[in-house]
């Protein structure tokens, strides 16, 4: 785990996406209507992807123990397809990148997990960092 | 968590894959002679593997704990993308697809992870059930 | 840890009851109508009711780790209380009672950390065991 | 969870008390005695609430994870009333009455899963907040 | 991690040895006198020592999680040594040998961490399995 | 857990030792070989080794969270011993010389899981501080 001792603190955000695509309508209406029988998915999977944004540096071998101190899960439905877009920030020494896209993933799989018994042919694609803020250098990807 | 009290304990296998597509041949190279700065990625992210697909309960929130009996992680090189295929098995009462997803999402998130300081377009897409054996359905999916 | 290695494993089942005591009803309101800033209260404390439940042998020093096979949130509303009842199951060598007061308990102390900001008076009252099944002895408490 | 970036460290300390009841007084002196076949129960039960306190963010959704620069566990029998009082402090953003009460029910379910095979009738009652300081408002109440 | 699927159940039990050497005759008196101002070291260090032995497959990469059916840590002082003998048992397909040896290594540090304040000079020798039972080969070593 | 509030925040690395000691040269080929079955040893046990470091206040009651800036492993083999030496650093109120000390019996315990099924008389021996810097008082031992 790379040396940070000598780092300054700012103030870093990063955004990461992560793309649920179902197979049929039917489960997009199910989730829109909460009626997904293990629960409200969309409420669900975020707060999983809440804990696992401040459990990234347990999963993660070279990722620093950081301070989070915001994260927001926010979808955007667009057919077929539920993307989430995960947002953390800190105070710190080191980025939120990689804690915004463990979030983004396990909101992901916790989506899939819930909606497996009504679509069996759920994939997740596309785990990508949108925008980042703060330390060397910004980054900011077109959403497409 | 749904009631699984019912069911009864066969062998099920999953075999779930992630991808991670870099942006350039160097880093390709760096991976496959260990010449990256933070260790040997394809080892390294292996044992994150393992521990997610151990973990895996304790991050999906329906996620029955079960006794996780193997996991095996193989890579495959294509191009500018390494394909990671995580197999999981148990002799239990649900399956392991959720935990071989989770295994190869963090297989893959400890590639990007590892590969940020020399390679800044990494992404990760196409995580998906390859492949289970045991339960109620049997289930393949040709990988092209 | 006592020794269970002599010990059958039979279907056990325990439901446990927090209450959480708000001082207005606004605070109600606010629940019932998902108008509570930080999310939808009882959707999730529900979620960190279900890892807890999980969790509980990492948590308890003589808890023994057992396979949670089944777990439930049921929420009443009583004039200024909301009764928490959760409902875990297992097949196994021992019961899930501290499982299911430490998931009620969990559940109680999310709501709290969520009504914080809307309500300074929120109270936990009354974790105790409400039934339980399997093992020697059945047991059950009239809920008042 | 609530964005902190914009907020300053100060010394924040809070107090969180469970009261765990017993139903005769062979249980209280079996405590005091240290007769307790599964050990010495208020010395282990304060060990599970010093790890409780570190973990909170781990089990609270909206906890923000912060650097828990203390805590303390008191005890004070009263009847068959076993009374704990749980201190916790930081010098961070956020206040630490979350983590004061969750360290205080944990110690309460630890001494009512060590308790359980000599006395079926042990209840938790009361867990609330004592005493906090720093922060916006400080906050103190009566303990009866 | 193995393939353990195709392997049987059978009641396994391992005892392993950690051994902390302190620099001089006060400590070990203030330990058996329990005058440590941290707290009781060996209640305490045997409370970790549990939480220990359930997290080993938290912790060592090809660990197979398994039920621990009994876990219990034993003390023996003979002059500056505190030897640490921690047995745990279960009945499942592998056996508990590293589970051991991980409760006893963290009993030993747990010592360690409350005797810095007053023995610099604190050691942990010896980590070692003192006897195993069940599995293909029984073991036992003369502990000398 | 001791108060910390009052101190001030500056850097501090120890180095602790742990020593695996084999009972064969097959063995140690192995390992440098990469010959293992369960896999390239010095790599995955660095990997356990930099997870433990960071939860080392999750498995040791006393132990305060701290943001660990730093940490890496080396290893030393001399005749059928192989020496770990770990290094930590943070910038903080606490040192972590526990932290280095946790995390290098952990690279021991997985080099002892991974070794097993090669070479049956495996011992870890030695675990100790060899360098602090930072705190009160700094501290080198001679590593003979």
């Amino acid at each position: 785990m790379i040396d940070i001792t000598h780092k300054h603190s700012t103030l870093r955000e990063a955004t990461a996406q992560a793309v649920v695509k179902v197979s049929k309508q039917e489960t997009i209406d199910a989730i829109v209507n909460k009626e997904v029988p293990k629960g409200d998915v969309l409420e669900m999977a975020k707060v999983a992807g809440l804990f696992a944004v401040k459990k990234t540096s347990d999963v993660i071998p070279d990722c620093h123990p950081l301070p989070v101190e915001q994260t927001s899960v926010a979808y955007e439905i667009d057919g077929l397809e539920v993307k989430i877009m995960l947002t953390a920030k800190t105070i710190y020494k080191t980025g939120v990148e990689v804690e915004a896209m463990h979030g983004a993933s396990v909101v992901a799989l916790t989506m899939y997990d819930m909606l497996k018994p009504i679509d069996k042919q759920v994939e997740i694609g596309n785990i990508k960092l949108l925008k980042k803020r703060g330390g060397k250098s910004d980054f900011s990807k077109n959403t497409k």
